[in-house]
């Protein structure tokens, strides 16, 4: 039925190639997942026109593509089966322009996370989303999954972060969204609705960024609590101080035992849990202190530099000894975060496999990671905690989107019209469904 | 052709009228726009099967429904004309749950935005979006204009704070958009789609909205300059001493004048240009001043209280002495700030009508006033502004939406190819085009 796209490929001008390597190397993500196939060309294109012939003649063609940043996503979002063309946006990675006066950067999709930020901080200014990958991802994918990260907490999630876009629909037409200023409101928000839709709508080929001031002075402050509970319900209590912490992580015991087993460090024995918490504002971490002091059982405070981080950080490189891990990502109601770390450890007994759980505590985003090399296991009890989400009236992904693994599940938390309606959205945006089908909805 | 809406209006089992009275006064907003005509009638809905009831009907029937909050808009967006329905949603204006724990507030439409910020406030908490209107306006018509307001600067717009909605579609259908927890992001962004809408794509029956802990204390700081160009580079200069004031607001020289003139005070002998900052973490009012000191001629700060945003408050009462005025909203880029005022200024000399210019410096968004009985005049050198923002790289509007008014010039701003495609998406939420025509596209 369909052609092969290398029939069409050369007539597209752009740089590609079906070499064994490469297609494999593109056809995973982090996720794990298995894609079905192998892709049957990677494009690296050089510049908006690039993509915008690639898509104009994929589309013709019916060929299905899978845009691709630098294929760090958790949940299969960015893996490429047989048949499809990745457009590999890795080599369209230049800051284009920084106006620090603006407060604004404009970058191709291909810039690495960490150099947007690197780039501001020379201007006393800040990129602050800050997902735990900001050194291996891309500003692309990270707008495509609405990525979040530590200073969610305070400065919110990438999309936040995003003024307006330059997007090719899967016609080859491309469009600007948003504005280059700091507000509007001309028109319906499709910057919105291209952020966190995981390639399906539109390949972003620019991005204007907002960025912030960056802080005079940090604060860390790591609390250990004899038990979860009444770690998160301190957490709680912070912003009853008023104080709007930048990082707020929680760690359950189960991810205390696993990073003192692998750094020789005695976490657990202070405490089943552990807050680590992140203040700006002058006086804000004395204020924190006195709130934790109390149901605390140890607070250490450090404006040294002392690296009170490190635990979190040497978290999963620490689970990983441990067997492979499965990184999930649920939100609840922050008035739940105790109760679902709890039920999460039932669930780990339930099925016999061990969860260490890991809290951006702030936000309520859980991430519960599942150790095991039994794939249906993994999958099975990632369904339990889904249910659990659910029931306890969260969501299936804080953070990290829906890619392949949680699209079964998306339908329950939608409910069937919004459900319909996101299809439609899909429909209008992608008529032949070229854009990478079958993930995100 | 179409039936008139009072043969079906019985069926819906809402509360209705068509009196007189009570039709003209839901025909027209705060923006001067006249309407095509009066309403057919006005329909008070006391919950979400009312208003699911009544569209379901409309939609039927081919009637245009305008939904209404407060009706202060200013761009037209609730003017209502001949053969609509006004769905009124005044009455549904309960607070159903505020959850400290969670930092959330659920709530209807109707409620008046400063009650919500006060039952924030009895636990620490705040809704922090402020328009000016936040005494008069309502939470749905915020939403669905993605208000901003004075303290947009360091906390965003209305959207930054609505994680989930309910939303009536044309046809009756009741969806649920976004979650009740702080993030998430399953599926396509539909939350996104309707803040801004202007009731063009669905009613919002309920919103959940992200509350933030109250600041444990705010600074004032007045500074005069001898010209706008000197106050706006020392609003950006802030930044640089990396301060994210709460609010910026930057007064021009006819402003001054025409607060002197109404209320007998002295502002403009002191400086052409005022600029008033409010910071909330200890110390950063000191940071402030001090970038301040040098650029100002003279430099107040408060913390007792002395009320400094006084004149900005009272800017708009005391242009209104001076005629009938047009509040117009662009925003540019910040580094075009004094640029932008300057060249408004020089419209007014061109068109010899008087404009006063206000501006949230922070986010670039300048209210320029056009002060004139004469519509035809107003428009045209209203249509010399949106022209001056695009040509300054700007939007056409900051946060007062398009409305009826801006409509002719929204194609310029967002280009063929994205107007088109906010037009498909308008048919798609709404075939038969009855929610609010003429509208927001
Ligand atoms: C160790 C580790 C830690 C992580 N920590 C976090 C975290 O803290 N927070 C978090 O949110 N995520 C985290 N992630 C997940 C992942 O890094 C993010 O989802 C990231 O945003 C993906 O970026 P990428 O460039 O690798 O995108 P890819 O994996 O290549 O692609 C992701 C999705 O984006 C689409 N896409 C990519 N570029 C474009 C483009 N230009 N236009 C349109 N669509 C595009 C792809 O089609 C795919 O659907 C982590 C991953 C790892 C491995
Ligand atoms: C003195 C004054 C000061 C102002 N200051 C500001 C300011 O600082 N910042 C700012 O942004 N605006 C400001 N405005 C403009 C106006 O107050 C805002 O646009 C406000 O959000 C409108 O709210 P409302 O309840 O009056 O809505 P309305 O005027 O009744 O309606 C506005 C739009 O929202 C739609 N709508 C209303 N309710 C719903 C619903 N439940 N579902 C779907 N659609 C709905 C209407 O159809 C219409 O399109 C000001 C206005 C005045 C008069």
């Amino acid at each position: 039925m369909t052609t092969d796209p290398r029939q069409w490929l050369p007539a597209a001008g752009v740089d590609w190639t079906d070499e064994a390597d490469v297609v494999v190397s593109r056809s995973i993500d982090r996720s794990g997942w298995p894609p079905s196939g192998v892709p049957a060309a990677v494009v690296f294109p050089r510049d908006a026109a690039d993509v915008r012939r690639t898509l104009r003649l994929a589309n013709d063609a019916r060929t299905p593509v899978v845009p691709r940043g630098a294929g760090t996503s958790l949940t299969g979002a960015s893996t490429a089966g047989t048949g499809t063309v990745v457009l590999d946006l890795g080599r369209m990675n230049r800051i284009v322009a920084l106006s620090p006066e603006d407060a604004t950067v404009v970058v191709e999709p291909g810039v690495i996370t960490a150099d947007v930020d690197r780039a501001a901080a020379g201007h006393g200014l800040r990129y602050a989303p800050d997902p735990a990958s900001h050194e291996i991802s891309t500003i692309g994918g990270n707008i495509a999954t609405n990525a979040g990260g530590l200073r969610c907490a305070k400065y919110g999630v990438t999309r936040d972060s995003v003024l307006g876009l330059d997007v090719v629909l899967a016609d080859g037409r491309q469009i600007s969204t948003g504005a280059t200023t700091l507000k509007s409101v001309s028109g319906y928000d499709l910057t919105g609705l291209f952020v966190g839709s995981e390639g399906t709508l539109g390949v972003v080929v620019r991005a204007t960024l907002r960025l912030r001031p960056a802080p005079l002075a940090t604060t860390t402050i790591a609390a250990s609590f004899a038990d979860i509970a009444t770690a998160a319900a301190a957490s709680v209590a912070v912003t009853g101080a008023r104080v709007q912490p930048v990082i707020a992580e929680l760690l359950d015991e189960a991810t205390l035992t696993a990073i003192d087993a692998a750094q020789g460090t005695s976490l657990r024995s202070r405490g089943a849990a552990l807050l680590i918490l992140q203040t700006e504002g002058a006086g804000e971490a004395d204020l924190v202190a006195a709130v934790l002091r109390e149901p605390a059982v140890a607070v250490e405070v450090s404006t040294d530099g002392t690296d009170l981080l490190a635990a979190r950080r040497l978290a999963l490189p620490s689970i990983e000894r441990l067997g492979r891990p499965l990184i999930e990502d649920i939100a609840v109601p922050r008035s739940r975060l105790a109760d679902a770390v709890l039920q999460i450890a039932a669930i780990a007994e339930r099925h016999d496999v061990p969860i260490c759980t890991l809290a951006h505590a702030g936000d309520g985003n859980l991430h519960p990671i599942i150790v095991t090399a039994d794939d249906d296991l993994a999958r099975r009890t990632a369904g339990d905690i889904f249910e659990l989400a659910l029931k306890l009236g969260g969501t299936l992904t804080g953070e990290h989107g829906i890619g392949t693994l949680k699209r079964p599940w998306l339908g329950r938390e939608l409910g069937p019209a919004a459900h319909a309606l996101q299809r439609q959205l899909k429909d209008l945006f992608d008529p032949y469904g070229i854009l990478n089908p079958g993930k995100a909805i």
